[in-house]
Formats: C-alpha cells, sequence, structure tokens
C-alpha cells in the first residue's frame, strides 16, 4: 500500500509581522512590473489583506497575478495590461511573499523518503526499488489521482512497446498523454500499415516504399477530417492512440519545428500547446515521462511539485525515462528538483511496468 | 582554392520514350490524392508536355505540383483543394518522373571527393581533412555563396563561443542564423547582465538571484517592442544577435513547446516558422548545423543536396556539429546522405574554425 | 523450436587448381615472418598436401600455423621461433588460402534471416523480435550448445539484477562467466555486506562507512584464501559468484590497471587472461556480453562467428546489451559482424529475459 | 601569471590531546589486519612517538604503513606479512589519524577559487575560463611542476591531433606520458604507414589490406626488439611516441584484456603496471587525462590531491578531457573530487590548448 506523506502547513505565526504583498498593474500586455516575482515549483504563500493565500495551480517561471481575490500563476505572454502582479524577489515573508520547499515529512525509512535523496541518477544505479515505489505509487493513483504521460516517438517503434501501454490505458492507469505529431503518426502507421516510419514493428525489417508510410499515414487522417474520425472508421485497430481514443483519455499533441505533415490535431502555435498541456497537468498527480527530451522539459517547466487535491496538498511526482543521462540530468540543471530518473529503454521499461503491474 | 563538382544534366534520350507526367487535382486544402509522388533531397526532373523540368526550390517529403508551367516541392499541409499534384512512386522515368542522384562528378581525390564517402563519423574519427575542406569552403562561400547557420544555446553559453561566431558574422562569412527562443535569450542575456540562465558567461561561476537573468531579459525586449530596438537602445553591445543585427543577417527565431516567454520575434506557430526557415534556406549553398537537434532535424528536413545558382547545378554542403553521435546519426537515418558530421564540443568548434579562417 | 542454419562448405572444385599453402618459420619468438596471414573471425581453409583443413578453433587477428598436420591460430605473442606460419593476405584460393563468408544459409524471411540484416542499433530500435529469437535460442542453447556471459560491474548494483542472473545459472542457462575484479567484488559485496560501493543494493542508499566495503570484501577474501573459500566459508549466500560457485560454472575474472585489489583468483597478466578466456570461449556456441566495454571487446576480439560442434559448423551468436550506442558500436567497426546488439539498461535486459524464459 | 594558492597545516594544539596512532602487524602477505585504516586523497598525518607525520606519497585505498619511523601509502596487494599497519576508521585526530581537506586557501575570486567550484560539467558548459586557467598553469608547471598525459587510442587517430601533442612534447610541456597498447601503436602507425587502424589519418580515407596494418605494426616493433630500436632505426620519424623517445620523456605503457600483441614494452601484468605508473604519477603536479576512461580512472585511484614539493604542500590539478559525460563523470564518483573536466573531442582541445600556448 502506498500511503502519501503528509502536508504541514507553514507557520505563519513564526515568521512575525509580515506586510501585505505589493501588486504592480502590468505595463502593458505580455510585460511584468520592474521586480516582479517569480514564481518556482514550490508552494508559495501571498499575504492579501492580512490572509496567507496559497497561489492557484502553480508553475514555475511564471509572475503572480492577484484576481478576483485570489492569486494565480501567470506566464508572461498571458499577462494583460493592467494585471496586478505580485513584487518581490525575496521569499521569506518579508514582502508577503513566502515559499514553503519543506512541506512534506520525509522522515528516514519511510516510503516518502525515498523521494527525497538527490542522488545523481546513471546506466548504473540500481533500480529494482525505483520499480517497486513506481508500481505501488501507480496502483494507488489510479484510483485516487491522475497519471498523465509524456511520449517520444520511441515509445510507438516496437509492437511489444506499443502493446505493453495499450494494456496499461486499458487496465485504467493513463488518465491523459501528452506528445508530439511523431508520436501519433508513427504509432497509427504501425496499425494502419504495420510499420513505423516504414520499418516492420515486429520484424524491424524495412518494407518497400516504407519511405511513403508516415506522409500516407497524416494525408490518410487528414481526409479523414481528424485522427478520432480515421480511428472510428476501423483504419487503426490497436495501439496507443487507438486505446486513448477508445477510452477517452485525453490526447494533447504539440507541434515542433521538424514535424511532417501534421495531423490535425496537432497544436501549431506551441504557446496555446503550452496552454492545453497546463490545462491537463492541472489535474494531474504523477507524471511519467518516457524518450523525450523535448516534451519532458515542456512539461517539467510547468509541472510544480505538489498538487492541491481536496483541499490537501500532496506530492505530485514526476519521472523521466530516458536511456540517456544528459537527457534526465537536464531537467535537475533546471531546478525541476523532484523529478526522478530511470536510465533503460522505455521499451523495456514499460514491459516491467506491465509485468509489476499485472503480478 | 575550393572549387565546386561539376554537374552533368541526365541523358534524358537514354531513357527512351517517357510519358508526361500525370497531375491530379488534390481534393482539399491539405490533403494529396492517392498516389501522389513525394520528393526526396536529389535533384528530381517531372516531363510536362514533352519537356523535363527541373522542379523548383525543392525538399524533401513533399508533393510536386504544377504551376504556372512549373512545378514546385509543396508540403502537404500548404496544399490548396485543386492543386495539381504530380503522380507516381516510380522514378526511373517511366511515369514521368526522373530523380537524378548521381549528378555530381565524385571523382577519387578530388575535393568534392570527400563529400562522397559515408563512414559513420564518432567521436574518434579524425577531423583535421574535414576542417581543412570546410576552412576552403567557407572562404569560397563568403563571396560565391550563402552560408546559413543553425545554433543551439550552448553556443551562447560560453564568452569565448560567442565572440568566435561574432567575429564570423563580421567577417561575412554568415549569410543567415536560425535558431529557437533560447539561443537568442541567453546570447541577448549574455550582454545585457553578463550571464547566462544565471551563470556568469566569463568565470561560469552563479550570481545571486541569476534563475531571474533569462525571464528579466525577455521582459525588457518584450518591453521594448522588440530585438532590434532592444539593441539599438544599447541594452546589448555584443554577441550574437547583436552582430546580426547590426550587420542585417536574417535571423529566424522559431518557438517550440519548451519555451519561457518568448521573445516577441519568434514564431509561435511552428509550421509558419517551417516556412520562415525554408525561405531563407531556399538561398543558402552551405549550412552549418550547430548543438542543437530540434532545429538540425527540422532545416535537413527542408534542405535538398543541391542549389541552383545562376542556372547552373551545385551542390549544398550540409554540416552537423555536436558532441552526441546519436544526435549526428539521427540525420542520417533520416535520408539527408549529404550530411558530413563532426562529433566534438561546438565551443572549440568555433574557436578552431575562426583561427583557421583568420589563418 | 530454435533451428539453425544449416552450414555449405565451400565447393574448392569450383575453385581451379589451387597450390598447397605455404608456411615459413617464426623468425623469433613472437615475432610472424614476413607476408603471414593473418585470420578473420570466418571460416577459413588452409590447403596442406592437396587437402583443404578449416582451422581449428579460429579467433581474428592471429597467424595460421601448421601444427601435427593441423592449422591452429595462434596469437603473435604466443608464436614460437621455428612454428611454420601460413603466408598469404588473399583468400580466394589462391594462394592456398580460403576465407568462406557465405557458409550459411540466410533464406529471407527464416529465423536465421534475423541474423543477417546489417542495420545500425540505437535505443530508437524495436527490440521485441530481438527478444523472443534470443529466447528461443537459449532455451535451445541449455541443452545443445554452451552459453558463455560477460559482464560488467553495473550487473551487480542492483538486488533485482543479481536475482534475475542467479535464476539464469539455476535455470542452466550460464556454462560460463567471464568479468573483471570489480563485478566480483561488489556481487559479493551485495550479500556478505548488504551493498555496492557502498550502497544499500536494495534501497540504493548510501551507507555510513560505505566507501570501505569494496576494501573490506576483497580483503576477507584474500584473507580467506579465495573466493570458494570465501563462499563455502558461508559469507556469501547469494548471488551471481555465489550461483557459480554452487553450480561450478567457470568464472573467469581478468584484472585491469583501474583494479583495487585484487581478489585472488583475479588474472593480473592480461595475456594469460586472454589465454584463459580463449579456452573458455572455444567450448561457447553463444556469448552473451552485458554492460562492459572492455570485456565486450576483448570477447569479441577472440571470438569467431562459427563454431564446430560434432564435427558440424554452425554459427556462434553474439550479443552486447549497452545503454551506449557508442559501446555496441564500437564492436561494429572492428569487425565483428556477427554481433547483435540491444541499446538498453542491462537490469531491465535481464529481468525481461528472465520472465520471457521463465513463461 | 600562475600563482599556487598557499598551504596551511593542520593545528594540532585545537585537536586537544590525542593518543598516537595505533600500528598492528598485517596477517599474511597482502591482507590488512581487522580495522585497518584507508587513505584518501586528500593530506593525512598520523601521530607517531607524539609526533603528526604526513603519509609520503599518498594515493586513496590504501593502507597506511609506518616503515622507518614514517608512514606510507601501501597497495593492499603490496602489504607483507608483518607490516605495521595503521588501525582506525575515524580520521578526527581522536585515534591519531588526522584528515587536513581544508588545507588550501580557496579565497574567492583568486585564481585558486577556479577549483572549488563543485559544479557539474557538461557538454553545455562554458569552458573559456578554463582554458585560459589550464594556459597559465601549464606555463607555470614547465618550468616549476611535471605535467604527465594520460592518452587514449583517439589521440593518435587524426594527423593534426598528432601533430600538436609533439608541439607540446617538444615545447616542454610534457614531463610523462602514460597509456596502453593502442595509443601507442596506432600512433606509430601513423608514421610508418601513414595510417591507423588502416585508415589514412590525413585524409580519413580506408587503404586497401589497412586491416594488416596495427599488426604489422606490432610485429615489426617485436622483431625490432623495443619501441626505442624501432623508432631509432628511422622507422618512425613524427608522432606522439616519436617525441618522447627523442626528448626521453618518460613512456609507460600498460596492457589491457582487450590488447593485440602487445608492443613489448607494455606490462603484460597490470599490477606492475599500476606499479610503475604510480612511480610517475609520484612526481607529477598536474595530470591531464585524455580519451580514456580506463586509464584516466585508473590513474584517478592513484594521483592525491596534493604533492610535496621541496617540502611545500601544493595542489595537485587533474584534468580529464573526454567527449562523453558519463566517462568524466566516473571520476567524480569515485571521490576524486580534484579533478576538472572539459567534456569535448580531445582533437579540438589540443589544437585550441597549444594554440593558446604558443600565442
Amino acid at each position: 500500500m502506498f500511503t502519501l506523506p503528509t502536508y504541514t502547513a507553514p507557520d505563519f505565526a513564526a515568521l512575525g509581522n509580515c506586510p501585505d504583498c505589493t501588486f504592480v498593474p502590468a505595463p502593458a500586455d505580455g510585460v511584468a512590473p520592474a521586480g516582479y516575482h517569480s514564481t518556482s515549483m514550490f508552494p508559495e504563500y501571498f499575504k492579501v489583506n492580512g490572509s496567507w493565500l496559497l497561489i492557484e495551480n502553480s508553475r514555475m517561471d511564471c509572475t503572480a497575478v492577484l484576481r478576483d481575490g485570489a492569486v494565480y500563476a501567470v506566464e508572461f505572454r498571458n499577462l494583460k495590461a493592467g494585471d496586478p502582479v505580485a513584487i518581490g524577489r525575496v521569499d521569506d515573508g518579508s514582502l508577503g511573499i513566502y515559499l514553503h520547499d519543506r512541506g512534506f515529512d520525509m522522515k528516514k525509512g519511510s516510503q516518502a523518503d525515498t523521494f527525497a535523496f538527490r542522488l545523481s541518477r546513471s546506466r548504473e544505479t540500481g533500480y529494482s526499488s525505483e520499480y517497486a515505489t513506481l508500481t505501488q505509487l501507480l496502483r494507488h493513483e489510479k484510483d485516487h489521482g491522475k497519471i498523465v504521460w509524456v511520449m517520444g516517438p520511441a515509445c510507438s517503434f516496437d509492437a511489444g512497446a506499443r502493446e505493453c501501454f495499450a494494456a496499461l490505458v486499458r487496465a485504467g492507469y493513463v488518465h491523459g498523454v501528452m506528445a508530439g505529431n511523431a508520436l501519433a503518426t508513427h504509432d497509427m502507421e504501425g496499425s494502419f500499415l504495420g510499420t513505423a516510419l516504414g520499418v516492420n514493428i515486429k520484424t524491424q525489417t524495412p518494407v518497400p516504399m516504407g519511405h511513403y508510410h508516415h506522409l500516407d499515414v497524416i494525408n490518410a487522417v487528414r481526409a479523414a477530417g481528424g485522427i478520432k474520425n480515421f480511428v472510428n472508421q476501423g483504419n487503426v485497430t490497436d495501439g496507443i492512440v487507438y486505446e486513448c481514443v477508445k477510452k477517452d483519455v485525453p490526447l494533447v499533441l504539440v507541434g515542433s519545428v521538424r514535424d511532417d505533415g501534421p495531423l490535425p490535431e496537432v497544436f501549431g502555435n506551441v504557446y496555446q500547446g503550452q496552454d492545453a498541456m497546463r490545462a491537463l497537468i492541472s489535474e494531474a498527480t504523477t507524471v511519467i515521462c518516457m524518450a523525450t527530451t523535448l516534451h519532458t522539459i515542456a512539461t517539467g517547466n510547468m509541472t510544480p511539485s505538489y498538487r492541491v487535491v481536496d483541499g490537501q496538498v500532496r506530492p505530485l511526482y514526476f519521472y523521466t525515462i530516458d536511456t540517456s543521462e544528459f537527457s534526465v540530468g537536464k531537467l535537475a540543471d533546471r531546478g525541476s528538483l523532484s523529478a526522478k530518473s530511470i536510465v533503460t529503454n522505455v521499451q523495456d521499461f514499460l514491459f516491467k511496468l506491465r509485468t509489476n503491474l499485472e503480478a
């Protein structure tokens, strides 16, 4: 059984006499006033009219804007002229801003403790305990949380990996998927034409004219008017996209400059795409990123270390799975300290995770 | 002295009696007709009214569209309903389509020959001859071609690397730069605040409150109304962006889902961004991609292996510089066979290239 | 059921009239005569007294020495002055030397065919079919071949990986293990002190004074007079070394310049170590190398692409498992073309392989 | 001008009343007594007859043995039965053992300070200041220290890299070289046959029968009776080995299990090889390791963080140059904290270093 660590709110009394936080109007659309405060991934409180308010739906590198008596994390590009923006770069309460990075009880030896260590991860780290913890976590989250998966195209290149992920969707472990154009294209190619980028996903042998396959899939989906139509017309009968469509799992696809196509559902404007991703993340309690540096960092940027569920603050768990230490390390460098990583091939990760969950 | 290999046009007479290529109207916007032909990176000829026409401004993975008596490479997303699209997946002339992948004279021992070998490149490959050839090539291209650079953010993290690239701009070796939001932001941060991501670019020591720096730069540029204003107001006095602005070198910035900000000039819609990049690439004769997998693949996708200059077909040279074999290998896997790569840190690449060019 | 491809011996009649091979005495110990022939990993035949003889127990980069009417592959360092050494660098029969690199019937679609493709392997390759083939192969080899495993220290850093490999030993899938000082030390540390390099192998938490642990293990083994004594005294009760000792599986440990210790059984002289490894390899029909560049290349150098069993020539299968494309690629660069690779973390490889074999 | 940081000896008076260190005889050759103390890379003092003695020629992971009134760091394998071995795993003085890890004055902003920061190094770290410091350091060490280089075979695969290193030898920046069989073989192959592993080191084109070249070089050197003879007979007229022979720079070659050959001077017994390396390191004040994980870790294991020169304790500087973060990170994981790393291709490192030193 997985038990969540409990959260202890700050002892504001111990801070002494703190002033209210100052809010200054944004001078123009998309421009913050001088001295603006930038948010972190930790719980932050702002003193407004004498009360300490926990910021709503936070994420790092945002401004804090007061709207209707609550404080919201707003990206710079989403600021409107006149929005009241929190001022102050000291977060010890003395300016009415308090960052609380030690709210969770990380007793040594407790399950929660396994998330407390900050060891660098490499191909030589032992991951058995990580898999055990993750298995317990996912069983808990299946019914008491929301699990969002972030996936790179490599997840779709192998018949076995597609099948493992499909099983996870069917078993209820997937509450949202975020990816790019390639993941969805190659996954559907696997069912529509039996290949990924023209290579048979079962035998890994290239097929004649296979270099046309991904273009043919995209063209067919565009002709069908979209992914759901294409699936529902029976063109795709298994795989990642198929299971998501059948189970009504939200699928957020955001484009990149290296896309072909794209599929009709793909956000061409990446900032609108970020907004859609953040809307999905705002429900997530566990995020698992697999084999994509681009979308992993994008997601890490917008994912706080905690989530408020039914009025309770709980941790938001964040995993990165990649064969490259450099990729998993990039996230840590950016300050997303609550991230945990497993250095491995995502195909084998999915096989092991599924085997454990079904045991 | 660098001499370009000469191009020999196909011997169409030897093909025998080929029919005209068939063109079929696109059934809807963004949808190609069944059996559409997809372009490659090589010169391709289409027989129209009995004449073989070389496709205009080609790139791979496009449809071939007949407009006003010429054939154009058109991305699927840019197709309009009714556009006449070339049909046929055999390119030996028998369907009126001919792919000419052996047009350049690659005599063994000639300079051109160094581009003909297909050895895999790794950290253990010797690169002296590559540097020598590249140095000669750039001296030639400076006056007789267009050199476009594709740059990842790592190019801006070091004071020396910024200085080397700035020297290349001043000396006339840079006719265009393509990058993302991060490269431009951190480069300007280097001049505006002396840091990149909050780390001093000369001493590599982190500075207090440095995690605000990239946000401060973006906010200041947004307040100034754009990069050119920001530079011309004197906020930035050296570096990559500065030299490009001062020399009127085109700077195409395309966003990604992991961006903060963005800077005002950054394309939020990546497909509009692709169009802008392709417009710049359509003039390029040499492309050098440094330390960015995302933009390198994006550029590789839209860059043919040849360019028509003053009515002559000549090679288009394409280099990738990265510390990761996986990144440089990705391009080859995608069929961009004319690419050459150097596995190294881009900082040292720029130092050596500058030293060679100034020798 | 796994079926071996059949071997077709050369059609020597078709070669016409070939002379006997010339053998010239080695001028000194460890020195080959001018024009010596160097062996490859393929079957090679030498004409002696009018008969074509298949070289005995071949490996690449050796001289071919005639002794007692048979031809042996002898390392340069093992040559004795006066040894008759085969002369000739053409291997088409015209000098009495014939290299037969197409002896196996690689029909498309046959199981054997999966070993015939020469695609580069990366983290993005799909490996499901590889695992399926390997599972079938190991079930066959368990009773009809010899499986030798080459292991880096990372195999011992995780409790789960140790357990998986131990299960393979118990089930009869391990006929020999080759490794270095570190693998054996850290594996025994795991049972003796519960750690590897001082980190708990179950929880991955560092323990106090853990940096003494590997030294303590080595010191205790030295005091006990060797690994077998140490195990049989009850100091080690599970793991890789334990199971090998209990099952009398040969364990060949060869030292390296970065060793601490070493354990008493470790070969300090690496060339004597090579001889011991080659003796073990001379019985092997399948070799699986995991997470060690050094020992993988060492083994690859001495492993031919075939093995003679009961007078029949059969393939010798060679696998490399590593998270690094560079490491798995090194082997291919060295000419060991029959090697197949899986880019993944060896812990997950062992879990999946064991699960498949027990299914 | 480079100035060394000054060393402040421990204030033993402040430690209060410490007992003498206990020494217990080794129970057998190569076996330490229970509770033995293991050395670190920092200065350690042992109290003997009431006096604190700095250990002689230390290195980590050794026993501390009292001989003739001085304390020596002795590898376990070199212990003799009866050797008096220091006992105690607490190093705060209370057991007569004191580890002094803060002896150097690391004032912020001083040159020495650049060695104090413990930031992780990656391909995205800016290295300009590192090159500047290293250039100043080498100019200082040329006359006032000893610079030992540790080199992997990649240093010999490129004509330019060989030339750069040769220039450093000629200019007096090289007081010792440590490597394996491959570096020396391929470097001499470059002069003897114009290739490395059969590939032309100037043009990087493979030559016919090139796979014989490294064997031919080794065979010729063995026939000549050794490297010096081979060079002095005029077979080798440039490169790394040539310059070392001509300048009488010590060249310590230690074998590995993956060697062909080997060359006659190569240590077959790696532990004898370690002793020879340690003898060379015992004079070193700066160590630079390039493109070899194996020899870098071997050297790191035996290299302390300080050196006593003319009775003064000074830092021993240790650099690692490699394209792989994993390789440069391995050293840090092993506790060699004074190591600094540059993630780049060693060819470009050597070019830049030479250019800077000659400027």
